[in-house]
């Protein structure tokens, strides 16, 4: 237990930067807006392939571009704050001060150190609208949808043609991502862009089911562990994995200051659970929050750049009793505390009754909601119960609410739902939520396997993930166990990355196929370089590859561990197409139409063939 | 490369005993064959749950009974063979002479030391029928068959009720297996149960859609690596985590004499590729492959007792072209060394040409078929394409072959399909095969995962599980680019343990839901050892939980390092639950009347609340 860990002492260099191997970093420009500088991850190939090089979508910032200077205590750099000022509808406003209780009054060596900048919070200006939604509404492309339009497209203009083979289940996902198409999504509340306007550090992305699937990494310390060393390099370290989207669950001391440490170093959407510090604050008794302790705590956050709040608005007071015959309750510690609090005060949920005030709140500053699932199922006894789906519906209402208010919106879902009632989960949110997007944690399919819940859910997450969940938050082998370290928090991006991509393949995402045939190609022409650069995780690929056959020389062996030289099934399949090939395309042509006449011929005897 | 180490060592006491933490081994006898004593894992729960242990399948063999002597050079006992004998159909033969060729010439220190034993093979007697399918014709009920009855029903009529909730896409598994169901499972070909009746060791299992969803390990020594200890140590290794079968896919050199000591040492069913042997024999030329060689081989290892048996006999030379253009051609080995040999020797598939004779051959010492997808897709770009499907129809002819002659029947099934991709698989292998069982390697659902595809393939193995696969083979971190080692064949196995449990609870299985149960209630109520106890990997899940909070008091403490002790929402979650059952049932009856009333009254306004 690190409990006596001091936490005071600044991010090292310990922070991972550098480009991923065989990877190059680089930016398209915006049309509408030229100063956009949109990354991707290029995958260069062997020559010997002849073939253009593969682009990744790249949510890991300027730590993988080699020009940057990264210094966590300067925080990166904020280009969006000029598209943000540029629009003339903001306002710089006195900072909240910070209070002993916004650190849990954590002092001394116990005291994370503040960040340390002159930046004044942004705030709408009087009756002024900020959020995406409201733009997109007014009919108003903003750079942040022009940038997210050119990141959906990853190049597939610029390069090869594509293929769309896939079920997507009533998803329109065009052949190209317009802005225009961004801004029609946004307008009709089908997707977000998480993008609050104190986050000038931010490169914009979209959650929506026409687009691609995305992934969250949660972080954040706790009473019992952690520090801030390990959470800027754990925020760090989860993007140049994958992540798309962090959430920030710091339940312990130091909240306040850590956050600002990550905020001011994260260049993707972070989100928040509010209630976890407000509870903090009220020195961890539930039923002592009130409405004032959590507004101020709203404030707080949002002008230090949050970009998605959880609000557990629908763990209503009467929904409470559907869920004592469960056999595991209530799991969400949010939902937890809100029940708590309900069933004390015998009042109905202050975030339900404050809902309109809360989306005032967030409309100033464009703070997103992900209207938490607190009465999500804990086990596979619960799933698709009463309780969760009374919450849904109610989840439902409020994004009416919100949207009414200008404020974006996405709904959190389950959890441990077993396979054969997934797409249930899925039909319900988009009916009930008016196609508000789906981001769901997992779900778990079973319950057994404490130790391996990212596999688990990885199954789930690609399943509802191809029926329609826009973000998948994912979960780490360290679920239900502890708290998860460096290697948990890689090991649950990568399975969440492999369901996201799974996805988006069966959906028919016209940039999904890219990759795999990429990768397939370099599999089959025995360039292990390729493969490795090219695969999710190229260290690990080539550590597993280099285990067998260490070589260098093995690397344009062609054949590998598995099978040895002379077993090689690729090397043989190569020989027949090679054969086939060297006798020119009509060679090929002509084999195929034997094999139609063998089959004419009723597929019993071989009449006579040409030289394979 | 280890190339050079000696494989002439023995087995060493390396091999894992000793029952798995927190279980204890438990036997049930036969009612028709009093003599069966039928394994399963006993999970005992702490005496505060008031609960039954829960009965968990146990394929680990003797390894983990504390009162079997294990002595490897000895082998197993060998309790079936009484079974065999008794039947009086079968007599001792000859054994074919060990020829150099059988374990590739190896010599001196390279050639792996023979198991000793005066064993010698039986065969059935001039036409007698000694398939557990034309048993299960003629009307008898095998020991075997009561075995697997009592097995697959993890005492379920003698424990607690059991929930049955999923959708089974049209199985028919009924809610208590008896000796008569297996029979006529086994009668119709919708089951198999592989059982050489040289497999004197074997604790017979059956593989079918209507049973639970079994796993199968590979294993096996290559050209480039491994040892005689390595392989059985894997062996053991492989079914102490839950691997159903084996297959032994060797194909180095000792291929004869390392397989001799697994068999003698394994409990499951042990399945090999005979062609990757045959090959060897015929120093690894395709083209110089006959079908005397082959026959020579299969009977070789049949008198081993090899349970079932990979025949690539769907690998028409017609077929072939129709792989040409495929992205990554043919990418089993099975499969491409018969494509080489079709081509080069201008001449069907000599294994389609002999079908008969092999079947001859096959029901003479019961030895299944697992007829081979040599055609099977490499990559999502090739997947459900006519190559694939072509070869798919053929072994739905060779099936009714097969069954003609009293062979058991399974068929292999791919590879790497995407998401919406699997189920047509599934529905076409179902109508095709006239629901011969199907075994499927994954499915991969996407190709850009090396290092990590026992994820990529555990959510289509669910999945295919889920929709009637009866048995999943499974995928390590290190397919494509070596050989799995001890903890890759872990790795593999659980991720696959996984996949298949996930697919009996949402075929609605009738012992699935009772394990996810016992753990959730466990996990609820902070009972730690039980949680671990009763979870996939008991070690695992207590390492990663005693990392956060490693002292014995924090193994009842009522939190965890995720929430820390304020946060917990499990424990808010008890109090609710406390609070509701301290006022009695009706207090609960009350409340949840009252949040009817609320909802009737439109949800909006809450009336009044009893104390909670």
């Amino acid at each position: 237990m690190n409990i006596q860990t001091p936490v005071n002492a600044l991010p090292t260099g310990a922070i991972p930067t550098g480009e991923r191997p065989g990877s190059r970093k680089v930016y398209q420009a915006g049309a509408l807006h030229p100063c956009l500088r949109v990354p991707f991850r290029e995958v260069a190939v062997h020559p010997s392939a002849n073939e253009p090089p593969v682009t990744l979508y790249d949510p890991s910032g300027p730590y993988t571009d080699p020009s940057a200077v990264i210094d966590i205590k300067k925080g990166l750099e904020r280009p969006r704050e000029a598209w943000v000022l540029a629009r003339g509808d903001v306002e710089e406003v006195e900072a909240r001060a910070v209070r002993p209780e916004d650190n849990g009054h954590a002092k001394g060596r116990h005291l994370a150190p503040q960040f340390t900048s002159d930046r004044k919070p942004l705030k709408a200006k009087a009756g002024a609208c900020v959020t995406q939604l409201e733009y997109a509404r007014a009919g108003i492309i903003t750079p942040e949808m022009e940038y997210v339009a050119i990141r959906e497209n990853l190049r597939r203009k610029e390069t090869d043609a594509f293929i769309r083979d896939g079920e997507d289940f009533g998803a329109e996902i065009p052949d190209f991502i317009t802005p225009e198409f961004v801004r029609s999504e946004i307008a009709r509340g089908r997707a977000i862009i998480p993008a609050n306007i104190n986050h000038g550090e931010l490169e914009p992305m979209a959650i929506g089911r026409n687009f691609l699937v995305k992934i969250n990494a949660n972080i954040g310390n706790s009473a019992v562990l952690s520090s801030i060393n390990d959470e800027v390099d754990k925020m760090v370290w989860a993007i140049r994995w994958g992540a798309d989207t962090i959430m920030d669950l710091s339940t312990g001391r130091n909240i306040h200051n850590i956050r600002e440490w990550i905020i001011r170093n994260c260049p993707t959407p972070l989100g928040t659970v509010p209630i976890y510090q407000a509870l903090e604050k009220v020195g961890g008794v539930a039923e002592d929050l009130t409405w004032e302790v959590f507004r101020d705590t709203l404030i707080e956050q949002a002008e230090q750049g949050v970009d998605y709040f959880t609000i557990h608005a629908g763990v209503r007071l009467a929904y409470v009793p559907l869920t004592a015959k469960r056999v595991t309750g209530i799991v969400s510690r949010g939902g937890s505390i809100m029940a708590k609090w309900c069933l004390a005060q015998h009042r109905e949920n202050f975030l339900y009754d404050h809902f309109e005030d809360i989306c005032e709140i967030m409309r100033a500053y464009d703070v997103s909601f992900s209207l938490g699932d607190g009465l999500r199922p804990g086990c596979i006894a619960d799933a698709n119960d009463a309780a969760q789906f009374a919450e849904l519906e109610t989840l439902g209402e409020l994004t009416k609410v919100a949207w009414k208010h200008g404020v974006q919106v996405m709904i959190e879902g389950p959890g441990h739902v077993p396979m054969h009632k997934i797409k249930a989960n899925m039909d319900k949110q988009l009916k009930v939520c008016h196609e508000a997007p789906f981001y769901t944690l997992g779900p778990l399919t079973t319950d057994v396997a404490p130790g391996y819940d990212h596999i688990t859910s990885a199954i789930g997450a690609a399943m509802i993930g191809w029926f329609g969940t826009a973000m998948l938050c994912y979960v780490t082998p360290k679920e239900h166990l502890g708290l998860p370290d460096r290697e948990d928090v890689k090991q649950g991006v990568i399975a969440y990355k492999i369901a996201a991509h799974a996805a988006d393949l069966a959906k028919g995402h016209p940039s999904a196929r890219t990759w795999d045939d990429a990768l397939s190609r370099a599999r089959f022409e025995f360039r292990w370089e390729d493969q490795f650069n090219l695969g999710i995780d190229p260290e690990t690929a080539r550590e597993y590859h280099d285990e067998s056959l260490p070589k260098e020389a093995h690397k344009v062996a062609h054949f590998c561990s598995m099978c040895g030289p002379k077993f090689c099934s690729m090397k043989i399949s190569q020989e027949i197409r090679d054969a086939a090939a060297g006798q020119n395309d009509v060679a090929v042509a002509g084999m195929a139409q034997m094999a139609e006449k063998f089959r004419e011929a009723g597929g019993e005897i071989y009449i006579e063939a040409k030289d394979g």
